[in-house]
């Protein structure tokens, strides 16, 4: 009797852990033609914004999810898509990016950008620009005109000048809400809702991209650079993982190296939204913020720790949804 | 006789895959009391470098490496440890960081430089400094006295004036090798040793820490900031993982997000020098450059994909070595 029933059952035990140590195999849906995400900042969105201001944001993020779709269902490429996207929502005043920056504690908007190509890596990136209409194509020009990643303030204002980019008097950012935001904000050790703008990406040949945009922080102190332009923290894209963009307290995703720790967890096996969860809702500490990130596969996470977060995905399955709250 | 020897025989192969499947555990060595290591930057460093001029490094190192030995027996803590030892290499003419920093394309020294603390992720950083005599002790002021991680350029300046942080005239920074190393890279298009400074420190507490200083690449482009002011590329320290300095081709390092996926490539179970050698010999590419690490027990990593790397290690073990080229 031992020998009939001793081993059976031990070997029912040892394939039971067997079963459990081995990798969780989940059916895998079949990778998407193209799909695009993005945001326009995490944060603090009351919840009883009034309708009609609501409904402009949401405007302005179809407007912009629209674009997209329209590039890359075309086969445009995913660097070319994630420009183009951004730099509409730089031009849009609603966004704490280009048009619409936030002013820092002296009263100037200094402007952060930079952009991913997941094919190789590359990438560039500026930082405290105050002059340069469309941040995010002067990082691009960092990126194709220069051996260099990053350059920051007067440097990359020289820069802009050489490479012919489209300059604007500082009065070009004025806007009276960012204006009275900042008087708020000198009043009061108050936070506003995080602010930038990013979009990412997958086109039709398989390429990834991502880029990200901001104002960065109201009455900040003059020459804080925070995680927009720090390729790694508010950026990354690598065509073997995904695409990711983030938005919220940029020093807590500096430190945390989030879009790049995304990266690196999905080298580990984690599917996108496993990975995006692990970083935002296990790293990062609620109201810091939140991401947006394309996969290779074109699955698409979303995913933020504050009241809400502007944004918007559709893929080349016909979806296509912009938010600010939780989905329905 | 199937009841007998089938399962028995299916049993010895379940439990054969079971050990390959188990995670690999060598036998620890014990944890060591303190550690440090540090690089005074790594390249193309000739080996017919005349006796002379390599004794001055070696000599160097040694002072370097003999101060925070000193101050990690007497149980300084790793943040002060860094933020000395980095000092005194910074006012070491021989380095390219404070006072032996290399001019950019304009003729002007900017200085970036970085520290990070593995207790708490606390982190500092200062870019494109231009009269600040010891630019890593300006990073520290960032990180204790602001909300920012990393300041710039002019803002960064009026940030040490506040701080009574020490400010030298431009000229400070003036040695006659660097000037006429900047007329040689105008004339052609050669490269010159990568040159940073760094140290990372274990102390006795357990707390770990990084600290990274640099003039930059010379000839550079006015702005062009680097990896060293970069949390997770030149510099990472977290107090479960480990504390990592870099020094090389500073894009190719934020590209990769050096020091930060060191320290994630630990958290997923790699020693600290499987994770230096996946990254310095796995992603970068050969003639980037290199990093020094030390793990939460005090093992320690110095990899470099160039031909030398300044550098040196000591430990409570009675460890203590200075090298250039490879260690003998």
């Amino acid at each position: 009797m031992v020998c009939r029933f001793f081993p059976l059952r031990l070997l029912r035990v040892l394939v039971l852990i067997l079963v459990a140590c081995a990798p969780v195999r989940t059916p895998k849906p079949p990778a998407l033609d193209w799909a695009i995400a993005l945001h326009g900042g995490a944060g603090a969105i009351p919840r009883d914004t009034p309708a009609e201001e609501r409904d402009r944001y949401l405007a302005s993020l179809q407007a912009a999810l629209q674009l997209g779709v329209d590039r890359l269902d075309a086969g445009a490429g995913a660097m070319d898509v994630v420009e183009e996207v951004v730099r509409l929502l730089e031009d849009d005043p609603l966004f704490n990016a280009g048009k619409g920056a936030v002013f820092n504690l002296d009263g100037v908007n200094e402007l952060d950008a930079s952009i991913m190509d997941g094919r190789d890596l590359s990438c560039g990136a500026v930082a405290g620009v105050t002059t340069v209409k469309n941040p995010i194509s002067l990082a691009r020009k960092v990126m194709e005109a220069t051996p260099h990643v990053l350059l920051a303030a007067d440097g990359a204002e020289a820069f802009a000048d050489e490479m012919g980019v489209e300059r604007v008097s500082p009065e070009y950012y004025y806007t009276e809400r960012r204006w009275q935001a900042l008087q708020e904000a000198r009043s009061k050790s108050g936070a506003e809702p995080h602010g930038t703008v990013g979009v990412v990406a997958l086109d039709r040949d398989g390429h990834l991209a991502a880029a990200t945009s901001t104002g960065g922080l109201t009455a900040k102190r003059f020459g804080r650079i925070g995680d927009s332009p720090i390729i790694g923290a508010g950026t990354y894209a690598d065509d073997r993982t995904c695409a990711v963009s983030a938005t919220g307290q940029g020093e807590e995703f500096i430190r945390h190296g989030v879009a790049r720790t995304i990266s690196l967890l999905m080298e580990n096996g984690r599917t996108v939204r496993q990975a995006a969860a692990d970083v935002v809702g296990g790293r990062l500490r609620p109201g810091d913020g939140g991401i947006v990130a394309v996969a290779a596969d074109g699955a698409v996470a979303m995913v933020y720790n504050t009241d809400g977060m502007f944004r918007g995905a559709a893929d080349a399955s016909g979806r296509f949804e912009v938010h600010i709250w939780e989905a329905p």
